[in-house]
């Protein structure tokens, strides 16, 4: 199948990107040479821009020509200033809603989870060990290690063990008005789908994040937390930690996978390291799946406010409703704010690697970024690490910040997460596992055995968005259901929990 | 020897700690009889102070009597109002200058440590490995491993090998106007005296953190750092980890103990999980080891700004010019507004295992808090992971909270901490070792073997602060050299390091 030279995504935009590194003097689209060498990724003009001209991909204005480009050109992220972000004021709502019966078919419409007692089902069985705060992290990063050395073994239908240390708890001005958000992300992940409703919170004893701010009345039991101050001196507190490990073990080891519907799937949806394909091949190929997931019942969370903000006006007219509406504007207000009182704006995205991958600013960015979303209907919008309430397409409102965006969507519940990337990334988690789908066919031949699934065949033009689409779907259906294994969790490669704490501390 | 049954620490002092339970009834104070239980570490009013009244300790206004308190009263957190925050304008400097032949003469004038080119000497020979950013910390964290397990058994003469991952280095604010203070934190750990100028950075490539704003440009070399977007697959990214660390490892297993003077060395004050008697026996005898080592000619750092704030006019007094003052208030003033800008005050310190241990409020905190650091001249005011640029007694002006403040620190340079507790905390740090002492005896019975010495007697009568000031000293010296090693290490119990970021993420 012959390779096409360049994308371009609607009929009114004026710039194409090259699928490969153009040469200056080259075609570079039919009947238009390149003027410059071009990059991959690049931006070539499609005709002359006078100098305060629109710059348009998308459909979309990315900005406007600081000088005269010509046809031919390389439009670089100096060649551009950034328009003026979109209002969140009196968006219009419900002007795009996609009939669920209108998404693409799921080819599959089962999995295989562990059910729970209320909530979606895990995808993984794992003791999940949660600290109230980072004094006891020293002692737990050792002990989880005796746990998978000596205990591990003997229950086989256990998959793992997870501690899960942060830098909060103490030491934190714990009556912020905004502390909310990092004990909400604690709490959350202690009843995450895949610790199974096992219970196993270890404190210190002198913290400011004391157990009734992250547990029921009824929860704060023997069984489930443990008090390091409460035991003699290293071994006692050891093996205190050794005994509620197997309890919880025990418990978990009779848990057994069984055949579930979609609706009991909850995943998330994130990009990193992008680059001008993420929003032709990566990201649209992931939202397909994510359309077949929610048209098959499933509910699937998309975040990152960066990098959906000066798209949000297409958002908005996903929602059905005003409420849901004005939940997207306030969550974009109070992050506009949170970055206004930081002392920057929104262009502190995107990143070098971005800049470098083709993306000129935060709009072509956020364009693609949205893309993963599919097309389907937005149902609800949550604030960080909050737990969705209804099955279908979410946005959750966390920090675009992949290390940051993974911890929140993990606290809101996903059992697993689809991960874009242009420019490639090891990331990875403990508690989802990830599944990793680059833009370009050069980064899977690259990092082979680092990237799961390649949608470089759609910028390209040797596959359909459908085509990967389905692929990418597949392989959230396995994934889920323990049958493969994404190269992250091969390797053991885990970031560490980054919560989000917008608080001061002390 | 008797011991006593409570600690008056002023004169002028209107309250006493219990050292021990004092039953309802019984003596609490030749004289006077308790009038509730008082639990060991709490105040117990020494003469009746009426609604409004000062309650006074260490000759300082804890605060006002909310109501009227009876003589033989148990004084707890409810009791009393927070006095004004001091001024932090127009402190008076130079006041309680104590000259250097005054401190207590050290008994011991060198150490064994690794001699660096340039600042402190090393107390361990690490490898250090610094990522710029979290992308990288699940590769590393294996590749630690992999280090550990098959090149350092081969050089013996290396201590270990960290990796320092932290949440920075993309998705945040780059150019945010807060954002030098978790960059100038990696930028001088990657000099940490304990790597012995062998730097190894790990970045992913695409990040915000570029290698030029953490290394000059001479530094940045493929010796030096390595970009794993650069390396195709997971052998041949883990191979170059590999390679490179191997033959840092080589160069670092060439480096000796010497012996060195004092002023070689500099060493961390920190306190964490205090209690009343913190500022009684751990901390002005960890204080007295900071006086012999001043004197010695060493280094000696003490932080925690919400921990001084309500006792700085104490620390202006010992600035010996108005240079130093006013570094001070400026340090103070940041913080005030920091705080203010999320929207809490000095109050949101101390903690739930503070007020448990007898500590009323941040004023009773803070004069215990200051004791750690002796009575010597205040030498230089740095701000959070800063280094020192002179000898003697510096203040590094970083959060109070164990898990920044440690951090912080380390990057500043510290060979050693000395960790002073009430409650108790298996606190520990893998680039500098830490010796944990704690107040009471109590304490130390209870956790035997997780801390280091005891300051109890001291509460007790039965030692005095200069008996176990030499103990700290000599054990400070001894882990400094190598011969001793502290129980966080010994077991491994090493907190993660966790940087202070006051800016934004995206």
């Amino acid at each position: 199948m012959s390779q096409r030279l360049y994308v371009k995504i609607r009929e009114e935009d004026n710039v194409a990107i090259a699928v490969r590194d153009i040469r200056a003097g080259t075609q570079a689209v039919e009947g238009i040479a390149a003027n410059q060498d071009i990059p991959q990724a690049h931006k070539i003009a499609l005709c002359d821009i006078p100098a305060g001209g629109e710059i348009i991909r998308y459909g979309v204005v990315l900005g406007y020509a600081i000088h005269d480009i010509r046809k031919g050109d390389w439009i670089n992220e100096h060649m551009l200033d950034l328009p003026e972000s979109p209002s969140v004021d009196d968006m219009e709502f419900g002007t795009n809603l996609v009939k669920n019966e209108d998404l693409p078919m799921p080819v599959r419409t089962t999995w295989m989870g562990y059910k729970n007692a209320e909530g979606p089902a895990g995808t993984r069985n794992l003791l999940g060990i949660v600290t109230t705060v980072q004094c006891a992290a020293g002692v737990l990063k050792v002990a989880v290690e005796r746990i998978r050395k000596e205990l591990l073994p003997k229950y086989p239908n256990v998959d793992g063990v997870v501690v899960v240390t942060h830098p909060y708890g103490c030491g934190v001005a714990i009556n912020a008005p905004l502390a909310y958000i990092p004990i909400r992300a604690i709490t959350n992940v202690i009843r995450h789908p895949n610790f199974g409703g096992q219970i196993m919170v270890v404190g210190l004893g002198c913290e400011k994040l004391t157990y009734d701010r992250v547990l029921p009345k009824e929860d704060i039991t023997p069984e489930n937390v443990l008090t390091l101050q409460d035991y003699g001196g290293h071994d006692a507190m050891m093996n205190a930690i050794m005994e509620m490990a197997e309890k919880k073990l025990k418990k978990l080891n009779e848990r057994k996978r069984e055949e579930l519907p979609l609706s009991d799937l909850l995943i998330g949806m994130q990009c990193g390291g992008s680059d001008a394909f993420s929003g032709v091949s990566a990201n649209p190929s992931a939202g397909y799946a994510a359309d077949m997931l929610v048209r098959g019942g499933a509910t699937v969370m998309f975040s990152e406010v960066t990098e959906v903000r000066d798209g949000v006006h297409m958002l908005a007219a996903r929602c059905a409703d005003a409420h849901t509406r004005d939940r997207l504007a306030e969550e974009m207000k109070w992050y506009d704010k949170y970055l206004a009182d930081g002392g920057v704006g929104r262009d502190a995205n995107p990143t070098p690697g971005n800049k470098q991958g083709g993306l000129a600013n935060i709009v072509e960015k956020a364009m693609g970024s949205i893309a993963k979303s599919g097309t389907s209907q937005i149902v609800e919008v949550l604030s960080p690490a909050e737990k969705p309430t209804k099955h279908g397409l979410i946005y959750a409102a966390t920090p675009a910040s992949d290390i940051v965006c993974g911890p929140s969507q993990v606290a809101s519940g996903i059992g697993l997460q689809v991960f874009m990337t242009g420019r490639g990334t090891p990331y990875g988690l403990d508690i989802s596992p990830v599944i990793k789908v680059c833009s370009r066919n050069e980064m899977k031949n690259h990092w082979f055995d680092l990237i799961d699934i390649s949608a470089g065949d759609v910028a390209t033009g040797e596959r359909t968005i459908a085509d990967v689409g389905r692929e990418i779907f597949d392989m959230i259906l396995d994934v889920a259901s323990g049958i493969r294994e994404p190269y992250s969790d091969k390797y053991g490669f885990h970031n560490d929990m980054c919560f989000f704490n917008p608080a001061p501390i002390t």
